[in-house]
């Protein structure tokens, strides 16, 4: 699927949307992490036996007023509604969220690897979509790994279920702490990396795919 | 000291740095918290009689290869050091600082006011050498509002204490829970920001400087 690429910064990203795929979602709420390999390599555990988080890590939230309705659940779920991102004056999704995006990636050592768990059904294409609404894109060759895929292709038991909320309990038998904002879920995203940090950085090398191989979702 | 503003987006600021200011600092982390007034007029309060954190906060935090040593006490109370920047490929101050953090200004509704404690003599001197020396500057009405300029002028006890962390303790009778990374500071400030929020915004609206108004630190 992809060139061998021996990524040095991973970029943990999730979004809230305004809904599900069928919905032709807008996004509402945009973070990313991003963590040098050597970082993800060296662990410590906290009680009881998370792992702590790094402590250099370059982070961006940005709330998005998106200019569509939510669906109840999506209100619901992320916390977020039309009208208090319009009561805080949030701006559409514009050319200020690519160059604040834009300056944030352009700090990271590359090959730079995003990594969103269903990235490659839901959050990549959305963002494509999303940027190229605005008249831009990121670099074609910035790597894309979907940590959905790459943990049902690594652990084979058949009883392991694989939302990111189950894929937590399962590695650390509590629920995660702050579910369903885009940072909450990143930070979820990051600890479960972590549990698996070397394995996934060596599919990652292997098997991500590209941002250019991304297909735009229609929204 | 300046004309009457009323300011729209409160940005939080916090640097983490390679010493003091007679030790000529560089920064080594960056964090801004962006919050919209309508978010620190409407507060809510978790037990123990802690403001909850507002829903809708955009967050830029990056960290920084200083390219200068760090004096040991600095080491010590950010848990940042040169090796582990390196380590962990950061760049410098550079440009994609600028770009990040313009995109980040160019998403909050205006006019802004930048917050920080301590700032005047601090933060918004240093930031703006920092700028300075990649070429670069700050839109120069922003605003500048020193919370402990502030607090000294709006509390007339004699008995009270000025640091971030006494106000903190004073208000909420407990120790900051992350005090010395940027984002840690941050949301200590934002939080004593929010037990005092109505009289700083109309503080800051007849006080606050501008940033033009702020001369450079000699690093």
């Amino acid at each position: 699927m992809a060139v061998l690429q021996n990524f040095q910064t991973f970029v943990f990203l999730d979004v809230e949307t305004t809904g599900l795929r069928r919905d032709q979602p807008h996004v509402s709420e945009l973070c990313l992490f991003a963590v040098h390999r050597f970082s993800l390599q060296s662990v410590l555990l906290d009680l009881p036996n998370i792992p702590r988080l790094p402590r250099i890590i370059d982070k961006l939230v940005l709330c998005i007023d998106p200019q569509k309705p939510f669906i109840p659940a999506a209100e619901e779920i992320t916390g977020l509604c039309n009208r208090t991102l319009e009561e805080n004056c949030k701006s559409g999704f514009n050319k200020a969220v690519v160059e604040a995006v834009d300056g944030f990636l352009n700090r990271q050592a590359g090959p730079v690897c995003l990594v969103a768990h269903n990235g490659l059904d839901f959050d990549f294409p959305l963002l494509r979509a999303e940027l190229q609404q605005v008249g831009s894109d990121l670099p074609p060759n910035v790597g894309c790994l979907d940590t959905l895929l790459a943990f049902k292709d690594m652990e084979k038991s058949a009883h392991m279920r694989f939302r990111l909320g189950d894929l937590y309990y399962d590695f650390y038998e509590e629920e995660p702490a702050a579910a369903h904002s885009a940072e909450g879920d990143v930070v979820s995203l990051l600890l479960v990396f972590l549990a698996r940090a070397p394995e996934l950085m060596t599919w990652a090398a292997l098997n991500a795919c590209t941002w250019e191989q991304i297909q735009p979702m229609k929204i």
